[in-house]
């Protein structure tokens, strides 16, 4: 399966270029940046630590559009709508690990799916955090919002510019989804203060950032006199690489469509 | 619903005897202590802090099973078994707490149960564990053991005397079944010295002891970089006598047989 | 030691009658409740379980401030201050666990101190946090603010009406101590949505609400590659009350004076 | 400062070689195998793919010993014995991160530091780590063996081939010293079957093994109604080299003798 690796420079660009050489059935076919970046032309794979692989970075990605089996792009929502649209056109699959998008970009993208390519979208591309919602809505479903109260907590690095991290959202979508309850009404993302008793049936985000930390998650279900708590760490950020590949190598025999790594799971 | 409290003087007996106290729809008709007990002929609500409630403390389990519904048991496994006959004979409730019966005792105990009496036999009676174990033996289906160790840590206070706890291996079969394996045969209970590698497939159980705690348990699936940690924390010992005596109320309208607490939480 | 427990009723108050009762050395010689509470003229000892012990609640303080050694106080900032007053003239004990002071209610405290009473106030008298917020201290002076970022997280019952916890404060006190720093400028207590990469030398909160914990603390030293956790974990109320207790056995044979829980424990 | 690396194609060697490479002042001029490796020959910073640095691994120390300034040895005890005394024959600093040594090769050890090497020994050369040791080893003190009780627990991969890892015996050292007790004597290492109630005074080891974790540790100090927990949690391995690194420039400027991490760090 040929690849094109979008961001190729950054890190989870690079992660993606060293997973796609160790995993067989997989190429990379094209390494792309952005116009103006000083890696331009450097060996992808030099870049990233995997020695000379023949695929220089370039910022152009419509010549590989014809040839290309499929797209990983973790990137910025105005360009992965963009990069769906040429998905659709060419039947390609894409990989879709960008997160921040409005709803209506969430719309257009699946629209995308639909009409042609074969989207894999997810905010986490692990197979341990999505096992993680899928227990996270089976709690919230036997834990009653009368007994049990849900909270979400995680810790990300220091440079992680927002908060909550994409993936406590989507264990908060799932918590909620358990509940039959809408998530943006139901949250409580900040307490600061008098914030008076705890109100029943809210799921609250609580919100760590330091050092390196690659991203550690945790639903926790607190009643009378027990918690039970759920709990992801990424110890090693391959594992979104690793996922992101097995996306595409599976969404390959897919028909054209819009799914989520619980597809490509099985679970 | 007339139930006798067994050990009734001991602290989960006296946790029995409060919640009793406090839940609509069940009453203690009698509170048995062991021969010799220095607290025979004192009121059970007294012992049990909650004033007195005209049940005296006595030896005697035999005169009350002609007119009791039911029968709550945290005792030892040759008495429970005793008492397992004895609801089956009246066509009782019996809710068996109790723990570290071998096999043959087990069988026993549920023949009452399919001969007459209606059994709840848990090692654990909080709604969280039960779910917990649900959630674990999910995970150890979605989670291959060459791709995932698991390992069960618990921490108990420093007065238990056995290990591991009857709860972490009430877990451990969960996720044994997950897998499809024999517990026994598959449980590394022991690391010290020279180990070697870890066998794929195994599963670990460490044992913490100290202070006061109730009962933490972790269940850990510890893959390549990542980890997914299935947790539940026992804050207060009453969760236990809840869930005996919502077990209990559950039985009532049962037929005869032999029933865990999946089947009265309905997982 | 004659000890007066004000607001006798509440969780608190009981838990300090329960412990008094269980100490060598020292005794309840008054119960207080507010004007108007249901409980006024009830046994104080039979309100916290412990059966008949000859004081009632009454909501009277003034006739026991003659014949006291001291008087255990968890109530709110205005009360204690005037019973700090009361201390004062008096020469007692004053064991203040309240929390909420404004700056110049602490200073009127203090006063009181050393102005002939014998106050210990800390807003947490556990010997576990005290430790924790001398060990946090430690480590935030050796781990400097260049390599690593400290996150102090707190988990309550959804009771509590205010956030960050007093102990979450205390705790965060404790590290910029160790750093050198103003705990109120260096703070972060709300992220939500856009927030920037993490500035260098903060120390952030984050607020847990849930269940019936009674109290959890965790301070997170985050550097590259590596993280210290320093925690706390109450599992009981009473530990509160018997350093309460503690606290006002050692001041008995101090010198007038304003003195914190370290004193007491010699750390 | 001029470092040899030992072990220089194995996972902590190749981390060795990359810190070096990062660190002004620090230089590589020598990088062992042994005898027989497949890697003998090829270049040091290939493989661990930080590009060609002309420095061939070869598999004869001697060479180097009388231009080299210091020695870097995470090997096995008896090669780390030998190389200690060729340290004090040509004046080196020697950076010992071996472990599994008898009480005889420790003190051969020391005997070639205070006879002219300037060796530095730890079980773990992290920052965090040795920190921690010092908390516990203050927490040991304050909180009395009788309310408190002393569990070290940890986590690490599943290659891992013995239990518990050097570094929870570090810690249990610290918390031996603490309490003033004899580590070998009060520790408990096996919990199985019927243990009976936990003996006052000792300190308990518990192992887990899985997935690729580099090493998590706890110490619990667990009393009646609280805990406090002590953890250090190593995402990245690269911990372990850098401080060794920092260990060697600090060395160079000391006198002969036997270090400790606590020395390099200043603490």
């Amino acid at each position: 399966m040929k690849l094109i690796v979008l961001g190729a420079a950054g890190r989870m660009g690079q992660n993606l270029v060293r997973v796609i050489e160790q995993t067989p059935g997989a190429t990379l076919c094209a390494a792309i940046e952005r116009a103006g970046s000083p890696i331009l032309g450097r060996d992808a794979g030099e870049v990233a630590g995997v020695g000379t692989i023949g695929v220089d970075v370039t910022d152009d990605l419509t010549p590989f559009l014809v040839d290309a089996d499929g797209i990983l792009d973790f990137t910025a929502p105005a360009n992965s709508v963009a990069v769906a649209e040429h998905a659709r056109e060419h039947g390609l699959v894409h990989i879709v690990g960008t997160t921040g998008f409005s709803a209506q970009e969430e719309a257009e993208i699946a629209r995308c799916g639909e009409a042609g390519a074969r989207i894999v979208k997810s905010g986490n591309m692990s197979l341990g955090v999505n096992l993680l919602a899928l227990l996270v809505e089976r709690a919230a479903k036997a834990l009653s919002a009368e007994n049990f109260d849900i909270e979400v907590v995680e810790m990300h690095h220091r440079h992680k510019v927002d908060a909550p991290s994409g993936t406590a959202l989507l264990l908060g979508e799932a918590a909620a989804a358990g509940r039959e309850v809408d998530l943006p009404s139901a949250s409580v993302r900040v307490r600061d203060g008098h914030t008076g008793p705890r109100s029943t049936g809210t799921i609250g985000f609580a919100t760590l950032r330091g050092g390196s930390v690659i991203g550690d998650h945790t639903v926790v279900y607190a009643g009378e006199g027990e918690r039970v708590e759920l709990t992801h760490r990424a110890d090693d950020r391959s594992i979104y690489a690793r996922g992101a590949v097995k996306a595409a190598l599976w969404a390959k025999d897919q028909s054209a469509g819009y799914y989520s790594m619980r597809d490509v799971l099985g679970l």
